[in-house]
């Protein structure tokens, strides 16, 4: 469920990469328990103050990433709000029962993998929040210029299909996998804390995209920082036994960070600088000297 | 999908019947497939004007209808909301293929049939109207003694399992079906106009309970109007080949009001005075002289 001004802004976003967002998010969870997304069911409330060429857009949105997911919408409801908008997505997926990845079996000396790069979409979310500050104070436009990527991290996200896809190919089924719409060290967390495990991860390892580590840098913010705790990236973080380790190298969009070892909830990071560091809890400073 | 202030009023209505309401109106859509319904998801969007227990009382309702109706809470989601709440809700349901009744495969001469009894359900929404107005005006608290029937109708309808039960039993599919939410004129125009057929039905054939009449005539409303206009009944509209006549009459809970003809959209009523009156939109003042 996605309600205007709490999950989305609209001064931010235009309705279609609300609409194309709000499946994503949706198909993520799916292509997190390596399962196929096959049927979407979209409902939404709409106050007076939306246009029909506006929920045209937001369908636009819609349809575009049914298509990309190869989904069918099959149904749902429109129908008043008394403010703003709000939209409601469930989507019906298919896997046989043994292929099916939960969160609470990842097993000991297991390799921690996380697709693509992380924390770019908290980025674009700060340099959008910093934009429309400067441009209301001095009447100007925004120039986007060397920031593409991270706004369309934050404003129009793709699910993991690609890697779905990958395990399908490989017949790899990872004993753990999460999606990350939390961030990095929350969705470590869920699966030690679910499997009963530890985890060790190397901070160098951390995969950062350029521009992050810039605007990360711009803002004063470590890049380690927003790479653990910044949100709505929609990677997948998995585990994977060790024997499988050539097996997925041949993917350039997996990075092994870490490994699940056996002592329960003893989560923590390996520093540049050699120094351990805990990760206990999710959100902002989730992270202190172990 | 159902919004607070367009669906439903909590002035009226305790937060466990709408939760129970919620799921039955969910279900009978299910049932008016001849299908099972088996699996729910059920995602709100609440403000912080709502405490702890009054969402317990909202879950118990859910959890009441799922009871009843034998489905599984297998999903959802809890958001804030800027406004009062908001409930969606998304059934999944089974059925063999060749057993699914659609809206769209009426067949001339079939029996047109209804189950219960009809416009109860508004007639309990035009009473609490009434009793707040002069709750208000006179500082009383209302007395429902009487009206129980409509008031139950209208607070915590119940769909009809039973009827879809009692077909699985005996082994029938009706060639159409539908349930009807927005009214009898409203339903039997979907079904004719989606199997380009028409339809004759008898207003002494129309069943409607006493409470219904009696609080017709109080407000002074014709009880038919009230039957073929009032919504929310959740009952069941069918039509079945003339031969299972005598199948469905073991069924008091079935009424047989008229029948299918061949003439596309011409869809009409023959009056207790044998006028014939054209049924000819949903809503209000739906028919008129034909």
């Amino acid at each position: 469920m996605l309600v205007e001004g709490i999950h989305f802004d609209l001064s931010y976003s235009p309705l279609k990469y609300v609409g194309y967002k709000a499946v994503t998010e949706n198909v993520s969870d799916i292509y997190a328990m390596n399962a196929k997304p096959e049927q979407i069911i979209v409902s939404f409330a709409v106050s007076n103050r939306f246009s029909y060429e506006a929920l045209d857009e937001l369908y636009k949105g819609i349809y575009e990433a049914c298509a990309d997911y190869q989904v069918d919408l099959v149904g749902g409801d429109v129908t008043s709000s008394k403010l703003g908008i709000l939209l409601s997505i469930t989507v019906i997926g298919k896997a046989k029962k043994e292929k099916i990845s939960y969160r609470n079996s990842a097993k000991t000396d297991d390799l921690i993998c996380v697709t693509g790069d992380l924390g770019a979409a908290y980025m674009g979310l700060k340099l959008l929040e910093r934009e429309r500050k400067i441009a209301v104070e001095t009447k100007s436009t925004p120039d986007w210029t060397g920031y593409e990527y991270i706004l369309q991290r934050q404003l129009r996200p793709v699910a993991r299909k690609d890697i779905f896809n990958f395990f399908q190919e490989n017949d790899i089924v990872p004993n753990a996998m999460i999606d990350i719409s939390d961030g990095l060290s929350s969705e470590i967390i869920h699966i030690c804390t679910q499997s009963n495990k530890g985890a060790r991860i190397y901070e160098d390892r951390l995969p950062i995209a350029q521009e992050t580590e810039k605007m990360a840098n711009e803002l004063g913010i470590s890049p380690t920082t927003v790479a653990l705790s910044g949100g709505e990236d929609y990677e997948l973080l998995f585990t994977i036994p060790v024997e499988l380790k050539d097996k997925i190298k041949e993917n350039q969009q997996i990075h092994v960070i870490g490994n699940i070892t056996d002592k329960p909830e003893d989560i923590y990071m390996i520093a540049k600088n050699g120094d351990e560091i805990a990760i206990i809890a999710q959100g902002w400073n989730s992270f202190q000297q172990r």
